[in-house]
């Protein structure tokens, strides 16, 4: 930059400067781990591990540089920042208080324990070894306690909401607290009905596999299509795990095909193209910048929620979807009728397993690990209790008690990589996306007449609006309540849920 | 770093770290340009160039950073520095004199400059409009001789040789005179005789396409294993144009099929299986520093060179690859026999297209191309004359007129896109790959013998001791000298086209 003096203006101008080079960094990053999950050679491993972590320090070094202390102190006296540069301003100093709150060696020491833990969880959960994962489970309980610590400190927040803060911008424990005291009183008793009332219903077969991957590509193809993916900014691909990664101009997610069963993949592809179109739709002129990012986590997995659970299973679309199917299968007969496929995507059990979890069930697994996460966090759990408390909690929550902790608190790979303060926005995604999709379908009639022709432009002239064209600009709830003129409330899911699985029966 | 005293050993050690980030954010970047040619939508193009350009000014500002004068400085005094590490710091300078003796204002414009006109010769070249051309082709050209002005005086060079030195360390045009004055003066009269004595022998005809794409993908992963190529660390994926990049974790290949012929894909592929084994064998201890990285370009080449040219079209293997060939299409009869595929692949013509040229007659365009950039960089030849003095040079050395510019001057991206004084690698590669393998073959007489049951390990093992394990440990010249016993001699290419060419006539 040149000599001339650093008006408030000129230094809020260097920070977007500094702050979209942080973002293209991060960007690079991101491909580089989508091409581990898809692309990369086994080989490859170690390499690519290097070189995401020199981004991650190149990144990281960028923002806790000195110099940005002064360009803060500088901007903050600007007085004619409009409200998008005042809130890029407001994401700017999170991101940085986030990145210089804990010291680098501690940042260094979780990083490390936490790979060792994850690894190490790999074989555990195989081997059903809560026991041999337990120490360096501890460790990295002990150093995640110590980043909350810290954290906590430089946001004058609580250790746990200082966790939920890197996810949910602005989430506290006391908002959580209200929403889930809710579904813990509810949602049992909504799942014992749900299912009394799915068992007495006629069961429809659904089709038999095995459905060939390239029939199940074409199908997921068309759907996301329809959905508003555009291939030229995007790509569907294979991994392990499903995913969506990407930039605004280039998003991709991935999925697998089940040979027995369609609807696994294809949902999954569904869900994953919510994310993808809530990515394509933020802002373009803030791309770059804090404030052009998704609004957080929970925002984010109601967006996919949104269209997985809320727009895609219901009888509008599922009318269309099943002709399609039919379409690219070549199916016929009352398997491939639209009330098979409902019956096979509105379907409830109680299960074991979170990701395998439907709508109904979902919520109740999450608020038992958020219970759990904050007692440990806190130190009212100590980790050697965790299976038997998960166990015990499952019994109260689900009526259903893990026979192993493979099965049990061994499940998920967050907890062993250092993940706490996440789970809370699986749930918070699901009610967001129930109170979002009812206001939408409230104000816009045509947007279910458009899902039972596949055609999702006017949920996507909604959404756009009230949701993707956001970015950043304000706090989570305040995109529900400014949407559906409320603050987030669970007896609106509750409504959905009753409505779906209740009132027909 | 602590407050300890910068001692010589210590400021070498911050060398090495800040010069492994540099190699580690270079091979981020590697791989998102290989996303972008072969994964990455239409779409996401100026995001990737966005990401691009990030990564490149954050290696050149670690590399330009006023610290390193301090470190160079001190560095030098060390006299505990073992050879690799003393050519480690060699190359380190060579590199930062490179970044910084260009004002950033001139690699802007020029930069700018290049993008746009090789933009537009995608267009001039199929309209065969050279004067459309002209104007941004004189820009790209003026401030190419302002680089070169400005890193002659850096290094004490002619403003071509700096040019030079970019591709081709410690290149220089004394050098590349004395041998391609021998090429000018042998090759044109040994194109003749081959031609005429090809034109003598029996025609045998090879086999008809169309040639499956897969069944291609098939031969040539074969080929690529046979030649020594692991899965485990790399991959071969399909782009408009072939290349090899990577790091030697994680090398990547690419190619197109041609249902036509599928010698063209597949000497393709053995192309760049030679240089992914070159990468593969650098020295593991040196992976992220200068002196772990290939030794320039007309090494590189030289490795493609040796397996594509001289291991693989060697009648040894390709009566190995012609029972292959017939096993994976099911081939049978003369068309698919050893002799037809050895006529094939060892097939001499005159043409006008570079890229398309036959080993015999490619150093004679290589020759032109370096008369002409030479004298472009002098001032001696005019932009405006370069297509009549380019048809002139064909007739002269190859005995062909382009009919136009299509097919002359405009054949190649290399110029209108800035890259001079890169030309003369590919034939100084050629001409080492024949003096290598000569060599190898003599002291490895199993090296034929391997190749003609398809096992190329005695040949890897003769060039991981000669060439892939020094890395860029010393100058190219070097490495052919201590290979070979003798400094690079176009005799012997000159030789191995006679014994391959005339002989057998």
């Amino acid at each position: 930059m040149s000599n001339a003096p650093l008006t408030p203006r000129r230094a809020y101008q260097d920070l977007e400067r500094r702050f979209a080079r942080m973002n293209l960094v991060r960007d690079a990053a991101t491909f580089l781990e989508w091409d581990a999950a898809t692309c990369m050679p086994e080989g490859g491993a170690d390499a690519r591990a290097d070189q995401l972590a020199t981004l991650r320090v190149v990144r990281h070094e960028l923002l806790t540089d000195p110099a940005l202390g002064e360009l803060f102190g500088r901007a903050s006296e600007a007085a004619d920042l409009d409200p998008w540069e005042q809130a890029n301003l407001r994401e700017m100093r999170r991101e940085r208080v986030h990145a210089t709150a804990v010291p680098a060696a501690l940042v260094e020491a979780r990083s490390q324990a936490s790979s060792a833990c994850e690894m190490r969880w790999r074989t555990a959960r195989r081997k059903n070894d809560f026991a041999g994962l337990l120490p360096l489970f501890e460790e990295v309980l002990k150093l995640t306690r110590e980043v909350a610590a810290a954290k906590s400190e430089a946001l004058g927040v609580t250790p746990y909401d200082a966790l939920v803060d890197e996810w949910e911008p602005g989430g506290r424990a006391e908002d959580i607290d209200r929403v889930f005291a809710q579904i813990e009183d509810f949602q049992p008793r909504l799942v014992d009905r749900v299912i009394e009332s799915q068992g007495r219903a006629v069961r429809i077969e659904p089709p038999m596999g095995p459905f060939a991957a390239d029939r199940q590509r074409a199908l997921a193809e068309r759907v996301m299509r329809a959905l508003g993916f555009d291939f030229e900014h995007g790509r569907l691909d294979l991994s392990a795990h499903p995913f969506c990664v990407g930039v605004p101009e280039d998003v991709r997610i991935t999925t697998r095909w089940d040979e027995s069963d369609f609807t696994n993949g294809l949902f999954g592809v569904i869900h994953e193209t919510g994310h993808a179109m809530y990515e394509r739709g933020l802002p373009a002129r803030w791309r770059k910048q804090p404030v052009g990012q998704a609004r957080g986590m929970s925002t984010h997995e109601s967006q996919s929620l949104l269209f997985e659970m809320q727009a895609t299973r219901s009888p509008e679309f599922v009318g269309w979807l099943a002709g399609v199917a039919r379409e690219t299968f070549g199916g016929e007969g009352p398997a491939w009728s639209a009330a098979a496929l409902l019956q096979r995507v509105q379907r409830v059990e109680r299960s074991l397993i979170r990701i395998d979890a439907d709508e109904v069930t979902y919520p109740l697994h999450v608020v038992l690990r958020y219970r759990l996460e904050r007692a440990m966090i806190g130190g009212e759990l100590r980790l050697r209790e965790l299976p038997g408390a998960f166990a015990d909690g499952m019994q109260r929550l689900l009526g259903v008690r893990p026979p192993d902790d493979r099965d049990g608190c061994l499940q998920d790979i967050h907890w062993p990589s250092g993940l706490f303060g996440y789970f809370p926005t699986y749930t918070l995604g699901a009610l967001t996306a129930a109170q979002l999709y009812a206001s939408a379908v409230k104000a816009e009639p045509d947007i279910p007449r458009g899902l039972a022709r596949g055609d999702a432009r006017p949920l996507l002239g909604w959404l756009g609006q009230h949701v993707h064209g956001l970015g950043a600009s304000i706090p989570p709830g305040e995109i529900v309540r400014r949407a559906t003129g409320a603050p987030l409330d669970p007896q609106v899911f509750r409504r959905h849920i009753e409505r779906r699985y209740l009132d027909a029966a």
